[in-house]
């Protein structure tokens, strides 16, 4: 087999078969097909495309490049959910309590700000003294004791993909759902998850803008699965207004804290417990999304996702204390609010204008190695439909830096319309993709 | 300007500005931008293309890669011809002296054998003594003293076209009718020639294996011509059939003093003229294709060409006395005929398997650096329409090896089509393409 007779067969069109999927997979992770080939290949691939099977062998060979995580000792079904990142999106850190109180248990393996979209490590690492770093046997011991675990893509799991996407990032080969798709999944079920929920974020704060991309990577994210004989499921959920009313590390803890303490905005909880109903039916707790809707809400009301969530932060080596007294946890030095330059109702609020106020703030990263502040961020006192009058306070902003703070407001002054229709906000979730 | 982010606009379908294309080609060259993004714009060009404005930008800036070679001393107009490549394809040999003796200055920058088709350079090398590698002092003086000179490409020129046609070769970005283009015309304009007539082989012998391809690199060639305010004229030729009866080095030296001594099989003699005519008319020496083609008639039958080629000859270190008795020139130790199998007339003869059988021998390359044999080669006995009996000679076989000879033979038994119905063999020129 030659490396350069696969790239010739994927330009015209062709379907690599499996060993030459593992050929090309196991050639350059082993540095025998070198970077210029390969990334001629991902070319083809992104202006080509690749039929279901092929992304699942992609998705195999990847997984296949390193060390699975072994957590066949674990007791009870292995689920775990995936956002393909959005603004606001705190929904891991209140969905694996919740999901871990309800009986499964839950191996999330997360990613850091990156863009305009947060990251769950670095809202739990907002938590003084928490650790992500975890090593294979604290994380099984996690799950044992606490039903779940959080940690980050650790080196020895799927390497294929780190060497893969470090050379898409330079090539202009990020934008192809296969690549996407066996990126996400191999992490995935690389770190020993069964069966998998997928969050994929539509609209003007997610990486998928339209909803017709959208459904692309949610049908191939759910055909992978399949190929893979992998339970899987994808939710569209709307991300053009951000998620939830606090945005930015801590913010985003302190917005967690109440929710699974029952006082959380009404769509972010819906969203949760949608998740949690699908996890629940993947991993066979219960019949049915409805059924496992339920149950996740009786598991928040009667504080056992809270409780799975303070034994994780202790868990994790995070302070308790500033959990139960939220207060005392990493505030910004200034708060500034941000106007209404007319009365009327509030229509939209663009997700990407208020996550690039966050980035500007320091909650999030242009740059991968960054610092994040955890202190930092915007909170939304108004929604959609809100009605509003001229001077009346739409957030806040919470900077460490006055000139920050001073372009953060100037960047928002266009995140808010108003209007003198009230229209109130639709749905999060969008479409359900399933398996047939 | 970054590169990845014109690498995404080319995989977009975008066009590059003329700046962007300075900055990538420039980039590479000076190991600015590595190989694997380079490997990815070249693929995204392959499937997406490039309209003739980038293209004639593209080749300029690969001209401008390197050194251009100053003709300016020279008298009269410098015109060049260039063949996509085919078998039995010695037209170079012949038609440079013609035009020389007509008055045009033809500064010659040739190829070697690779693949099936055969290379002027290693036709020229099989006279004994002959030298292609001229420094431009005696290439100038060549054209000066005897109207024309042959040499290969010098590593000065174009050294962008070296090194992106090797990654080309080993990323399956070879076969784009823009990138071919750039490579062809990159080198003919950084040679010195002012304007140029090309000699686009389409059919089984050639790179183009349908018209159609054929046509689109004709046109390419033609208005990335004018792109870069140079007259450019492309002919569409016949090689689904050899061109002339001999195949093979000096086989094919032989053939040209045929030729040139008015002994020339008639459909290698038409498309010899027809090129010169356009060469004429291009060069400005005649008002029409068709006057420039008498005038060339005219030089061939008064003994200029001839004379002009055994000038050049002796300028180069060639044997003159090998030209006048080319009996004592190299020839094959082993001469075996292949007979006819049936009886009726001769119908297709396919240049690729004849080819083949060539390169089986020895007189071609399979790989570059492979040494390739002057003596060695095959002399069809038989065209297209001729009749034939059981057992008829077709074609001779020479070689220097009885094993190779053999596979040769056994090579050659597809190539010939016999059939109860005579079908006389169609016109070599197919169709012009000029710049409107």
């Amino acid at each position: 087999m030659r490396a350069v007779e696969l790239i010739m067969k994927k330009r015209d069109g062709g379907v690599l078969s499996p060993e030459e999927i593992d050929f090309l997979v196991q050639g350059f992770s082993r540095d025998e097909i070198p970077d210029y080939q390969f990334a001629a290949l991902l070319m083809a691939i992104v202006l080509k495309g690749m039929v279901p099977a092929e992304t699942a062998r992609l998705t195999r060979a990847m997984i296949d490049s390193g060390e699975s995580w072994d957590l066949s000792g674990i007791p009870g079904p292995l689920v775990d959910k995936h956002s393909t990142g959005g603004v606001g999106d705190k929904i891991s850190l209140i969905l694996a309590p919740l999901a871990a109180a309800c009986g499964l248990r839950v191996p999330m393996m997360s990613g850091r700000s990156l863009g305009h979209t947060g990251g769950t490590l670095d809202k739990l690492e907002s938590i003084p003294g928490y650790r992500t770093d975890l090593s294979l046997e604290k994380f099984k011991r996690g799950l044992r004791e606490v039903g779940y675990a959080m940690t980050g893509q650790s080196e020895t799991v799927v390497p294929a993909d780190r060497r893969m996407y470090a050379l898409r990032d330079v090539t202009g080969t990020v934008e192809s759902i296969p690549l996407i798709t066996a990126s996400i999944m191999s992490k995935k079920f690389a770190e020993g998850a069964h069966s998998l929920v997928f969050d994929v974020k539509s609209g003007a704060g997610a990486f998928m803008k339209s909803r017709e991309e959208a459904r692309m990577l949610s049908r191939s994210l759910v055909a992978t699965g399949a190929g893979l004989g992998r339970p899987v499921v994808a939710l569209i959920t709307d991300m053009d207004r951000p998620l939830g009313r606090k945005i930015g590390n801590f913010l985003e803890v302190e917005e967690t804290i109440d929710c699974l303490q029952g006082r959380g905005p009404a769509d972010e909880m819906d969203l949760t417990f949608r998740l949690a109903g699908w996890m629940l039916t993947l991993g066979g707790l219960c019949p049915d999304p409805h059924t496992g809707e339920t149950r996740a809400r009786e598991k928040l009301a009667d504080g056992s996702a809270w409780k799975a969530f303070l034994r994780n932060v202790a868990f994790q080596g995070g302070d308790v204390e500033t959990m139960l007294h939220p207060e005392k946890g990493p505030h910004a030095r200034i708060i500034r609010p941000l106007g209404a330059h007319s009365s009327g109702y509030i229509g939209r609020i663009d997700a990407y204008k208020v996550a690039i106020a966050t980035v500007i703030l320091g909650a999030g990263r242009s740059r991968q190695g960054d610092k994040v502040l955890p202190s930092v961020g915007i909170t939304l006192l108004k929604e959609q439909g809100d009605a509003v009058t001229v001077g009346e306070e739409l957030c806040l902003v919470h900077g460490e830096d006055e000139t920050k703070v001073a372009a953060a407001l100037r960047s928002l002054e266009g995140a808010f319309e108003t209007s003198d229709v009230r229209r109130i906000p639709g749905p999060r979730v969008l479409e359900e993709i399933t398996q047939a």
